[in-house]
């Protein structure tokens, strides 16, 4: 697969998704430090940050710093030349001919796609505001296949639900459009009045065959759910009144993961969660649950970014090639409510098996 | 040739530039990413912005980073122990403690020689206030070499047009010095009034044999001109009244280049530049016009701030040896508006040949 | 030795102390710039500074780098996803997904604990406000270790004065403790009415079979001192009458040094030091006094953090291998005022005899 930039989710089909999946698990054991990959030695990444997001800054950072890259990093709202009156493109086009590879994040929706037009080195949209956070659904959904595996189910035929502020969370926009390229699902939409997923989305997912039901209360029996995906409240989109939709009632915790749903679900949220009081963001309580894959989900970043970078340098081959082993001390889990099946090394077993 | 540290472009004579060329031009296959050189495998630079430059800063980190060594940045305006008292001379003893090579780039004139007073750890100027930038000059004449090269044209014998704010420019005041070194130049300088090079500057450069012509209009014919090259408005620099004589008829464009330059004239300019409505910076109509070599002038940056570290770190034969390829898959142009004559390999070619 | 993190000198005994400082002379070399180390290549730093301190995170970050690692940083107060309501817990558990090690600084006493409670990833303390900062603390120790094997002496036995704000200042906490551990020590504690060290540290040093004195007055003859510890005066902590008491008699200066001090004491700081007009803390004309240690004590922070990485990483025999000559130029002094046996090579040399 060649890939010029990274923009949209909308740039994929499922042979791309397979191409790029394929790819990540064999990044698994270089992201989870069992091997050490040397194939972007000499490269160096541009990671420019014009909205502060420290998780995705560091994951990108990391993948491409175990690809054997280094990486430049710029953080902060004011970026000195564009303060001085420089252009999107001259932005681009500058630092293009320093690094090889650029990820942006920024706070309007297409100035990633503006930066991409101004260059041929391959720029990564690391989230566009309201727009696009593709790397994020990519791994949603690569998270969803590894907890699939796991049990033997597919993709196809699955039940989701997503739950939440489904208006405005980008991250379930751009998963429920990737799901739709499966076949046959079934995707329960449980959001509080106000909040629920736009109608040309449902519309559009329904087209595709696939069966939407909407709902605007959590505490009701999800049959055989495969899926539960929680949002963030994103309470700076808010202003007082709506938020008000957002009772203590939709609240995920342990207490909805079993009356509602069954062993098998897995639980996901794209994170931070708002632990402050009064948040009623996803609870805490479900953290020694092995159904809860927040964790899990956040660590597959790393590879699947690995796997964006390998596939827009052309490096593919010398990751799915024999690799060193690390050198250094690796924990056998990472955290200590990890799941007993989820040590580093069985992970890496389990996708190479 | 050896050198402690880098400030200004007073150390340079024409044997040091055209050793520091020929460095650069050894260094275009790795700064072009076709080649990869670990001459720096642990080494650690220190890029210490006092004063926010994001193009500079990441230009000279991925030099370092090209020749295989590691970077630690500081931004910003307040350096923690600075604030705390710390005097420059404890501040650059302590960092040339953990690291190699140091650049700093500080908002006071004389700054930088403060810190290099205090280490024998090598120390880059890289800007210091309206003080000196001297690998901005360095990059700049490069450019002009590689410009001539490819038309068979030389340095010596050049005419060579500055334009805009030949006053407050810090850059064109250093690259009339390095100009100055080679014979017989004809320099026409285009300043509004009240921004007109200082006197003792045009003394100097006249005592060196050279011609030098001064005018206040840019609309007017260019014989034979070689260079044209334009300042950026320093707006942060005026005050209300004096931006007045920045009127739209002194902006560079391409009507300019056609009307008053000739077919060889090499566009410069600095950047940033200025592209918010009313700022009569440099045209965008001239980013198709091969004649403008504004971004072959930023993307110069990386090869010579590579020459300038080996020549600080003594790992010059190391960059001239014969070095491994790249792994990973660059373009052939980095920007869509890029030349023809101007991909990534013949650059090379064109260098090596 | 295994070690999980490193919050605090309490984990230390002697053995440990020297394992840590075996390692320490180990990597000397290699942070003087004469040898390289590609222990940690392929590993990833997750170096977080939710307070500024430059020099430390640059200490840090060079040592990781040093090992072969490649750093990810982050600075300032506002980590975006803690902005978000995220806990401390999740903060730390989704970081170790993406990293190797975590160095922690935090204005909190605590907060650093609680970010090694949700990993198994190795955390370091590097400074939880008025908590603990114990990569300090052990390379004073070390520095000290240092200083005496040049003449023969034994941290048993010696004498050491502690000067300045014993109250607030956390580095001579640590070190007290540290120095405990060993034997038979004599503790001058000089410090202005109102700064004296804790009472229940001097008992429990006491309890431990070593001597200690209190003093209120620094200009007083001290027998036979082996170090002249002086604590930066932490201007930030006082209210206005308090800072009072440090007069200018509490400066420690070279006539200090000459009339009280001995031609064997060793002067120590932390450093930064104040050198604000009026500020008093240690004066400038010690600096070319070669029993001045204060640049060989920053010095020493990577060899010593190199050693911690080394331990919490399990690549101590990687370090203590051979390891290939660096390939660029260093100096042979790192400051210009260096002391004539304190060259890059000696200090190397005399770590190996």
């Amino acid at each position: 697969m060649t890939m010029d930039h990274l923009l949209s989710v909308d740039q994929f089909d499922r042979d791309r998704i397979d191409a790029l999946f394929a790819l990540a698990r064999a990044a698994e054991p270089v992201a989870r430090r069992r091997k050490v990959c040397r194939a972007l030695e000499g490269a160096v990444l541009g990671n420019l940050f014009f909205e502060a997001s420290t998780r995705t800054r560091i994951s990108f950072a990391a993948a491409f710093c175990r690809l054997g890259g280094a990486v430049c990093d710029t953080t902060g709202f004011t970026f000195s030349s564009m303060a001085k009156g420089e252009s999107i493109h001259d932005t681009s086009r500058v630092i293009s001919g320093y690094v090889d590879a650029l990820v942006v994040r920024h706070p309007e929706r297409g100035a990633v796609a503006q930066f991409a037009q101004a260059t041929h080195v391959p720029v990564v949209n690391g989230g566009d505001g309201p727009g696009e956070h593709p790397s994020q659904a990519l791994l949603d959904l690569y998270t969803i296949g590894c907890e699939f595996a796991r049990s033997g189910r597919r993709v196809d035929g699955a039940h989701v639900a997503l739950i939440g502020d489904l208006k405005y969370g980008r991250t379930v926009h751009s998963l429920i459009k990737l799901l739709s390229l499966y076949r046959g699902l079934r995707f329960t939409l449980i959001a509080p009045p106000g909040l629920e997923m736009p109608e040309q989305l449902c519309e559009a997912v329904a087209r595709r065959g696939h069966h939407v039901e909407a709902r605007s209360t959590l505490l009701q029996r999800l049959d055989e759910l495969d899926v539960a995906y929680a949002t963030r409240i994103q309470r700076e989109r808010f202003s007082g009144e709506s938020i008000e939709g957002y009772t203590p009632e939709f609240r995920v915790d342990k207490s909805f993961l079993d009356t509602c749903c069954g062993p098998q679900t897995v639980l996901m949220h794209p994170l931070p969660r708002d632990s402050a009081p009064g948040a009623h963001d996803l609870s805490t309580d479900l953290d020694t649950d092995s159904r809860s894959a927040i964790f899990r989900q956040s660590d597959s970043g790393v590879a699947v970014r690995m796997a964006i970078f390998a596939t827009l340098l052309g490096v593919e081959r010398r990751l799915q090639g024999p690799l060193p082993d690390a050198g250094w001390r690796s924990p056998q889990r990472i955290g200590p409510n990890d799941a007993p099946f989820y040590t580093l090394d069985a992970a890496s077993r389990g996708w190479s098996a």
